[in-house]
């Protein structure tokens, strides 16, 4: 199996996923078989990305739904909704994760006709087409996003939406991966991402290992970038687009893109669209997860680097205005504002 | 002595701080007697804050010059000279530093008909008025910036302008502590502050401290913060002001008056008209220090935290366009664009 983040094991009893909050360190996998060690694994970022935990979630499912003895639909169908049910509530803002669950659902209820057996194999089957849709979706975005930019280009990107993130090249990562293989070179600035880290950790990993230059700053540094005209474009993946084209993307998201449009630097959003939620109307209907202060004040720290009893505020992610967006690259195209239409349009 | 972060031990060979790299997880004081201590003490920001930095380098060279064996001004202004320029050359950036060795060189020029071991009164004199018109500069510039903030707000800080940056309130925290001793309540944003996080480290621990309500925030969570509609003002340090108003503060201030000025959040720089630097036409002429890549990547982690082999870029500093600043508050009062004019007004 080419890809290494997410993969059934032989039995297909169990996930295996790259552990990826030990990375840069080591490179463990992780195999998981029970509903806690799937819930505990999206929710403690072992797996992560929102393209990720959305197959992640639909092979947990799947796994979990072969050990359910029960032979009779509604019986079965309760242990399943159960599971469905509890890996959704692991992590509130991302929507592909319940968009993943939910076609896993529908596969179930849609074959109420067949055997337990029958539904199990046919779920096995929607997650294996959730992952090829979703390498598929990389190649496509990647391709689209490839033409907002030119070889030599500097482009700067905020916490991970590279391979690990996904299937294959990842969202935000994608056009810049896939112009490396046609020996174009980006120079690519990458945001740490506090508190998790995971530009430094997993971005600058993925962009090393595909042989992509690339340049580590802190998150505070990205004004400092922009203003020398080393950034060219803004490349950032999305956990969840409200129909009027506000974006859900990880805490400091907002941030990029408020410089960006000071320094008149394009500022594009890249992801699926199985990550738009028509349902929400703006980024005020989108759930912000807020997260424990420890990660600020005590994570990976040798000794804590805040007083014990400051209150910290940490949130996972923020609303980028729509305002603030020069386009949004899905697998089916560019889209331009006014993102209410275009949205619309592409989700119809 | 009141002031705890700084001061001369009882025989006058030594400069004794409190090392501000072990906070908030140890007090720990620190006696300096070399040149070399000193030194190191700067550029390894055991002592650091623009003006705290230049009472620090005063004191110091007070007690070098006590034990320089010359009897001779010239022989003696050699080694004193010496010993000045390589203070000088520990940090680049903050004006303080080279303005205060600058007093303490005048001090001995003009002195020079007087004996050595007078010149060497007199610089210890002059050291004590750094500092003495430092504490005064507080005071003043607490009181000035009282005058934008009612009781109530919440007021967002990058780095760290408090006590322990000079020698009494502090610049941007000022106008907070100031404002706590009569019963006033503010709610302080802190932004830790990468790599070398002074705000959770340091900024924290002094509000704690004076009972100020405060909360920690990432870098990269300002923007959501202001958003909510929580901030009322931004109240940040300085490290030198040019001519047009342009300045150079902690890596990320920039950042920050750019958010803020996208939300309509006034952005308040607060520092000592030492901190003006009238030889620098616009923030082009500041020389921005680079720091080691280590410091983002391993600096307090238990583990690297990015691959050992990623690209850094890390400067220290960055420069706050003059348009984003909506007041320079000194202790001579409030400056108001158009700060050409109204900065060559205050430093006729």
């Amino acid at each position: 199996m080419k890809i290494e983040n997410i993969s059934l094991s032989s039995d297909k009893e169990d996930v295996i996923i790259l552990d990826q909050t030990q990375l840069p360190n080591s490179t463990e996998y992780l195999t998981l078989g029970t509903v806690e060690e799937m819930y505990d694994a999206i929710f403690h970022l072992k797996v992560r990305g929102a393209p990720a935990i959305g197959i992640f979630a639909a092979y947990g499912l799947y796994c979990l739904s072969r050990k359910i003895k029960e032979k009779e639909y509604d019986k079965f169908y309760k242990k399943f909704a159960a599971y469905a049910d509890y890996l959704e509530s692991s992590r509130p803002t991302a929507v592909n994760l319940s968009w993943a669950l939910g076609r896993m659902r529908r596969a179930v209820e849609k074959n109420r006709e067949c055997s337990v057996e029958e539904i199990v194999e046919l779920l096995g089957k929607e997650a294996e087409k959730i992952q090829k849709e979703d390498m598929d979706m990389c190649q496509r975005i990647a391709e689209y996003g490839l033409t907002l930019i030119k070889d030599g280009d500097g482009i700067l990107t905020h916490c991970n939406a590279g391979p690990l993130a996904t299937s294959r090249y990842g969202t935000a990562l994608g056009p810049v991966l896939l112009g490396r293989e046609r020996n174009m070179n980006f120079h690519v600035f990458v945001d740490e991402t506090r508190p998790l880290l995971q530009g430094a950790r997993l971005t600058a990993y993925e962009l090393l290992k595909a042989d992509v230059d690339a340049m580590l700053i802190c998150d505070n540094m990205a004004a400092s970038v922009m203003k020398k005209g080393w950034v060219k474009a803004c490349f950032v993946g999305c956990d969840r687009i409200a129909a009027n084209g506000d974006t859900a993307n990880k805490i400091g998201t907002s941030g990029v893109a408020i410089l960006a449009k000071y320094f008149g630097i394009p500022f594009y959003v890249l992801g699926p669209t199985s990550t738009i939620d028509m349902s929400c109307k703006s980024g005020d209907d989108i759930k912000i997860e807020l997260r424990d202060g420890e990660e600020i004040k005590r994570k990976y720290y040798q000794k804590p680097m805040a007083p014990e009893n400051i209150k910290c505020y940490n949130p996972a992610f923020d609303v980028t205005d729509h305002e603030l967006i020069t386009g949004i690259v899905t697998e089916r195209g560019i889209l331009r504002a006014p993102y209410s239409k275009s949205l619309t349009e592409i989700m119809k």
